[in-house]
């Protein structure tokens, strides 16, 4: 029926559709449905125990403090605690660099606020994360596109799309979301020198850092570009602002990421998120520290490393097993993601389809890439079944796409 | 020091300005200051106990699901919850009406995503909340105002405006924020029928209206819209988009509100929250729903009444006695605020100046104002100090306010 409210959106909201992931999610919540559609932790590694220790805690010593408004920036002591965990990675920076958000995606939206004027382009990897589509969308971004390889972004092509002029680079470097793929370090270097040389600030997101199953951890690319510009005697730090969140180490269910950018950034972010939501709930903010402080969350992390990195390696085996040959996939260091790619005569969306009816999801991957493409691909997550599950999964995905790629003589071809 | 990101602010930024309560909120941090600043509940009322009990409740029952992703309309039970309650005021709605969001200012942020094109016109009253013309600023937003006056919104003056083509009108009815004034109820139905003779939606903002102190409760405009358009055979409802909150009957600290609209606006704003923050915590959002279910919220509402309405009592007993003559005031009947109104000649924020020297804060009026004026206006808030300290720092107030009176001559006057 029609309402008064009919003709009145506003024309950003063209631009604005419901995340396929996010409706999967829904579909997700029935508990006979093998998912490996969102990018949920697994529950079983959640901290209830200590999370309740943690709400007692604040509740005994903070009382009344942790129930009533807080300042937009964010707890002090949660911001110095990040400050010395960032320390670590040879990040030297102050409370006042930082902020905290309501989850990494509101750290998105307030910098589409912050910094994008509609038709500003915004250079993403090819495919990207979805969300930060969806949140620079409703500020009228257009985007130019860098594909990616297991290498991460491809920095050869990088400079040409450099030169057309974007606003910002947005990478995510460490286990790609929704690939999989890291950036590799001579890359970061790259990155770091081109960005330099035609004067575009990046955008570094970075949820997955911590959870890296093989392989040397990579210096993030704020890191490294710190150390390039004290190599060559810049005046001023500051061309990355970089993103993480304890959605991945603690628990996604309290919205609590954190933004590190110059302290002139911050400011015009917390005058952003002043009319956002004027700050994130202190409550979660107080509980984050009090979990998070003491070491917890190191060895909370060990623990996550161990149970994701064998359900990958199961995940990585089932399909070896269970995948038609003519399928490829990516072989992530870390993370909660692994993309595959079929061949270009199959529709990942017809896959979905069936692949529900047989109980299982994942997400096509088409909606990450910026400018379309990518109807033959899906990112498939490894963190949130269990390792029975997976198998279970996989094997009938494989069936799945066997059938559908028969159907097309695909099977015959290979 | 010039950082890369100096010259890429997004035009909508020089509407951006760190809101006076904010920056008012950190100085009131200070222990020693007796703030009538911040709209802050008194930390006595909030229920640690029941809210640690809750948290309990929470981890063990819901365990794992209370830290995981939810889904971004919010916890199916919460909005249950939130329907039953409406329909005791006399609104039948079902959860597909209903929005949970991460505080009442994330509701007008989304509102204005979702609504506001650049340059379109709010009609707002005058003065109104702050923190919406802070949201709706980032968009564009231009403002009609309508004076307010002991009944709250001037209904008379209303019409003229309406003629100017108003995107929607936003309304506080009961005990605004910040005046405290309440709209009276023929009001109530002229503005319903202007509203509905214009084609004009309504916004109400309610965050108050369970906390009354005297007087009848008002049925509030979504409410008597909806009895209006039965009574008249109107083929739909929904002109009105009803905000409401847990901040004052609960806690502000948890962030925690919704908004009331038809599904299909609410299907429109959960798109735009997906790309703000995902979704409200789940963790807090099911800590609310077991705080609140069984009956507690009501018990507890009663308490702040009794609480908020002493205080109130005394400090309007305390600005008859040390406030100078010249001077006047709103009496609320409910709610968080009364507001002064010194002699034109006198500037609020020069009070202020040396009122915060004497350990007194209070928001000066002006920037409610959507397009200036209230330099001699002050909003002040009397829920959040004890009942000694309202009396000392409404003596101190009143004391600057006699000294700058004096001085300008203006004390003799009266």
């Amino acid at each position: 029926m029609e309402t008064p409210w009919d003709h009145r959106y506003a024309m950003r909201t063209q631009r604005m559709a419901s995340s396929a992931i996010r409706e999967l999610l829904k579909l997700t919540e029935k508990p006979d449905i093998i998912s490996f559609g969102g990018g949920l932790p697994a529950p079983d590694v959640f901290p209830v125990e200590d999370f309740k220790a943690a709400c007692m805690c604040v509740l005994d010593q903070w009382g009344p403090q942790a129930l009533q408004y807080g300042t937009t920036e964010g707890f002090l002591p949660l911001r110095e605690m990040i400050a010395r965990h960032t320390a670590r990675y040879g990040l030297q920076i102050t409370p006042d660099n930082i902020l905290i958000t309501s989850g990494s995606q509101q750290a998105l939206d307030l910098i589409g606020k912050v910094f994008i004027n509609r038709g500003d382009h915004i250079l993403v990897e090819d495919p990207t994360y979805l969300g930060a589509l969806q949140a620079w969308n409703a500020y009228g971004a257009e985007y130019v596109t860098v594909p990616i390889d297991d290498n991460g972004m491809n920095t050869d092509v990088l400079e040409d799309k450099l030169r057309t002029g974007p606003k910002f680079i947005y990478v995510l470097p460490n286990f790609q979301n929704p690939t999989g793929v890291t950036l590799a370090l001579e890359r970061r270097h790259k990155l770091i020198e081109l960005a330099d040389r035609y004067g575009i600030p990046i955008i570094e997101d970075d949820p997955y850092g911590q959870l890296r199953y093989e392989g040397e951890h990579l210096p993030s690319v704020v890191v490294l570009d710190n150390q390039f510009r004290e190599n060559n005697g810049h005046p001023y730090r500051g061309n990355v602002i970089y993103l993480s969140t304890f959605s991945k180490t603690l628990a996604p269910g309290i919205r609590l990421a954190w933004v590190v950018a110059p302290a002139e950034v911050i400011r015009k972010l917390v005058q952003a998120k002043q009319g956002a939501d004027l700050h994130t709930a202190t409550f979660n903010q107080i509980v984050a520290y009090e979990v998070a402080r003491g070491g917890f969350l190191d060895r909370h992390v060990w623990m996550i490393r161990r149970v994701y990195g064998e359900r990958r390696d199961i995940m990585l085996d089932a399909m070896e097993e269970y995948f038609p040959s003519g399928v490829q996939w990516t072989r992530p260091h870390g993370g909660l993601f692994l993309w595959a790619t079929m061949p270009p005569e199959m529709k990942s969306a017809e896959v979905l389809k069936t692949a529900i009816e047989q109980k299982v999801a994942f997400v096509p991957g088409e909606p990450f890439y910026a400018l379309g493409g990518g109807h033959n691909t899906m990112r498939l997550n490894f963190s949130n079944a269990t390792p029975e599950k997976i198998r279970l999964g996989i094997q009938r995905l494989g069936n799945v796409m066997k059938e559908q790629m028969a159907a097309k003589g695909l099977l015959q071809k290979i």
